[in-house]
């Protein structure tokens, strides 16, 4: 059953609007697994720098996918984590990643296409 | 069986360079019942301007995903259509629609979660 992509839909677009932040889709990936600290996070995904790391997990707790979690300990250990609605996102994550098994040449690089 | 995302992937971080650029899945889904021309692409989707829908296509012409047809009767007639690599995307785009169908409330616009 086929869906209908005949009209644009807003939620289509709202979702597609938190997922094509960049590095949105890295992160993600980096915590589909369970839950991580924030360098843990940043050294998964390469290039990514604190501030815009900072930045999009803030907008992911905004948007109720991630979760960030305080244990009161000394140090104190903060940890991120996907919410339910976030862990629903693996069909997405794996429909990425089977179109790219299936489609990407390890050799083609984004520069390869004109991405800065 | 579910994948392992415990490490990145090159192959991924290429598709999700691809499809994460401004207005891409939006003009994907537009492609994805069938060709369209140039404006009707531009209509389906709101707020997208002829330059960057231009831009956008020359991308993913370039990336093997759209084709450029020209019909060269009077007056031309020139049609955008997936490839079958850019029709493949498919199960993409329905696991982005079918998690919006889930988790995004109409009334939740980017706006209200800090989307510029």
């Amino acid at each position: 059953m086929a869906m209908d992509f005949s009209a644009m839909c807003p939620r289509y677009e709202w979702a597609v609007e938190l997922l094509s932040k960049r590095w949105t889709s890295l992160i993600l990936r980096a915590l589909m697994d369970g839950p991580r600290r924030f360098t843990e996070v940043r050294d998964y995904v390469p290039g990514l720098s604190d501030r815009l790391l900072s930045e999009r997990l803030q907008e992911l707790e905004a948007a109720g996918v991630v979760e960030r979690r305080v244990y009161p300990q000394r140090p104190v250990v903060i940890e991120y984590d996907l919410t339910e609605k976030g862990r629903d996102l693996r069909g997405v994550l794996e429909a990425i990643q089977a179109w790219a098994n299936r489609w990407v040449e390890v050799e083609e690089t984004p520069h390869a296409v004109g991405f800065p």
